[in-house]
């Protein structure tokens, strides 16, 4: 099985390229991007010999030629066209689709219109253009695999059921390090804090969202493209200790959960090589050692990303890309210190009340939205401060 | 779909004629047999018009006759040849075995000879006789569906998955009642104590069963024969609010958990209708206010009984219906108030290693087995007090 893999340097990718090193029978791998770190792709292309690689830089790639002058095996390109070479290499069965954040959709789109099976861990690409890409890929009779690990627990519970008895989805949130704050603490806690998830070791675009709870807001927008849900059905119930990764609750009452120890490895894996599994991905559970399981609602007022999705799935349209650009774009100002934790949410609502949704869903609009509600954010925090 | 239950005024009888009820465009029953409860069965009769009924003794059957006399479409009879006219109903496509103990042994077997799809609650059926009923089941093509809650989850988890996946069943325990006693206080507990189980309503073998573990035991052995799993792949593990009703752990590390409330109506209702699911079956869970799912390991020395049961399949042969056997004389003699708790797991110990183990498995030996195995009981339990 061949692999290309978008955003090799970051949390997924180099998760995946450790999976890739334990089944080197299984799979092959023959592009890589990444966005500027040309260090640590030049020594991925030392292990892995890729084909093709792509830094988004053009500055980094100069740098990464240097780094692995000598070498002749590998092309190196750069920008926008070559993060679409690599997600359409032709010998390429399934695409790794890990760049995190809107400046993955582009890549994914391509890598769907080319025709690959996408293993999907960008979750905002769906949440921005989930209605375009799961439609391409019907048409394409493209695979998409979640590797989201609620997504994949789902994707898992569901592989081979009647989607008829489908009643709920009942995704997992941690609730991140300040799942216990007041909204006064909330106020005080800095980008250091957020980055301290008690349970999962990720990016950190995706670790300060799952502080303020939109990860979980982008991932109801994912589970209802992924799994063609109305938003009614799709639940959220705060379980700290991240086994439960998800849950499907069938029309009889019966629900099933899918567990393991929290490590992307699981997911990544089983995305590669469904519907078989391979040999010991993840450390079994030992659930005597785990002793309990907890959970609990998430708290709206505390915690208002999650009502903002569902806002924002039933609006339709743009709005969802809306959402996932001002909090993109809060994230950052909280990570650079210019906002307060508690007005990341704050800056989304704001910036998602003053949308005008009327225009059609397609590539162009939805990334004009992506403008526009970048623009907005900025003047809603210089409101704000 | 035409429905004859064996054992239909036990708990689970009960049970399936109340779900039968809810959906009557779905179900029909054809017959029912039960031991001597001719009131409930009589009123069972007006209720759901059975063309066969039977009472396992005959003086019942006589007063039977008398309290629905005057109906003409229900034909009453009695004794084991009564029981198996039940068990292979010509119109019956699925016969319901709910009689508790060895004694349900010999429907069972004739309902599998039959061609019924069995749906199979006495689980000492499958532990007397696991390897001639799943014989005669896979000769036959009959597909056999657990009623147990925990071997139903299991069921229902690998239906239309790859088995080679597999790694381990985990099955869940109550622990029972007596989870917390010292060995001290269990040497104090009556069969009132032991009745009160604190979770499942359930008839008072498997109850009791339950408060020695006997019942995960012989779950142990149904396992077995069910999914074709060796001993070292059927773990237990104690999880007192009994929602997770069992988990299966695959090759990779996930482990796939059935959870619900714990109400024999969702596996009765699932046995009935699978693959399908019925609308409504039990009530959802609301995991907020569940709040918590614990697990431990079980003591072996409180409750020796899980060891008893992988000693007797490890054995193999006649060994698990000299433990069942045993079990129940003990299980009955405590009733009784001859015997203390501790003293049922020791009674079977003790006849099983008195057992020559070397006859082979065919069902006059079985049933040979279950005799020498209850008279040994008595003496050693002469020998006890």
């Amino acid at each position: 099985m061949k692999i290309a893999i978008l955003g090799s340097t970051g949390s997924i990718g180099t998760s995946t390229l450790e999976v890739i090193e334990k089944y080197p029978e299984r799979y092959e791998v023959v592009g890589l991007a990444a966005g500027k770190n040309a260090a640590l792709l030049a020594s991925q292309i030392k292990k892995f010999k890729p084909r093709l690689v792509c830094l988004a830089e053009e500055d980094a790639a100069m740098s990464l030629r240097s780094l692995v002058a000598g070498s002749e095996t590998t092309e190196i390109v750069s920008g926008t066209d070559g993060m679409n070479m690599v997600a359409t290499l032709s010998d390429a069965d399934i695409v790794v689709a890990a760049i995190s954040g809107s400046a993955g959709l582009l890549s994914t789109v391509s890598a769907v219109r080319a025709g690959k099976t996408v293993a999907l861990a960008n979750k905002e690409a769906l949440a921005m253009a989930g209605e375009l890409i799961t439609e391409e890929a019907r048409q394409k009779n493209v695979k998409i695999v979640p590797i989201d690990s609620e997504h994949s627990a789902i994707f898992q519970l569901l592989d081979g059921r009647n989607k008829s008895d489908l009643r709920n989805i009942i995704l997992t949130a941690s609730g991140g390090p300040f799942l216990n704050y007041t909204k006064e603490e909330l106020e005080m806690v800095t980008p250091e804090d957020a980055l301290k998830h008690p349970r999962w070791k990720m990016g950190n675009k995706v670790t300060i969202d799952s502080a303020t709870l939109m990860n979980k807001g982008l991932e109801i927008i994912e589970a209802h493209w992924l799994f063609g849900l109305p938003s009614e059905n799709i639940k959220v119930v705060i379980h700290p200790q991240c086994i439960i990764h998800s849950m499907v609750e069938f029309i009889d009452g019966t629900v099933f959960a899918q567990l393991s120890q929290p490590d992307m490895k699981g997911p990544i894996a089983y995305a590669l090589s469904c519907p078989e599994r391979l040999n010991d991905t993840v450390e079994p559970l030992n659930f005597a050692k785990i002793g309990k399981l907890t959970f609990s609602d998430s708290d709206e007022e505390r915690f208002p990303a999650i009502r903002l999705a569902y806002k924002a799935l039933e609006a339709g349209g743009l709005m969802p890309s809306v959402m996932n650009a001002a909090n993109e774009v809060a994230v950052q100002k909280f990570h650079e210190r210019v906002i307060r934790f508690p007005s990341i949410p704050a800056v989304t609502e704001k910036v998602m009340e003053r949308f005008q949704n009327d225009r059609s869903v397609n590539l162009e609009n939805i990334l004009w939205a992506d403008r526009w509600a970048r623009d907005e954010s900025e003047k809603v925090i210089e409101e704000f401060i």
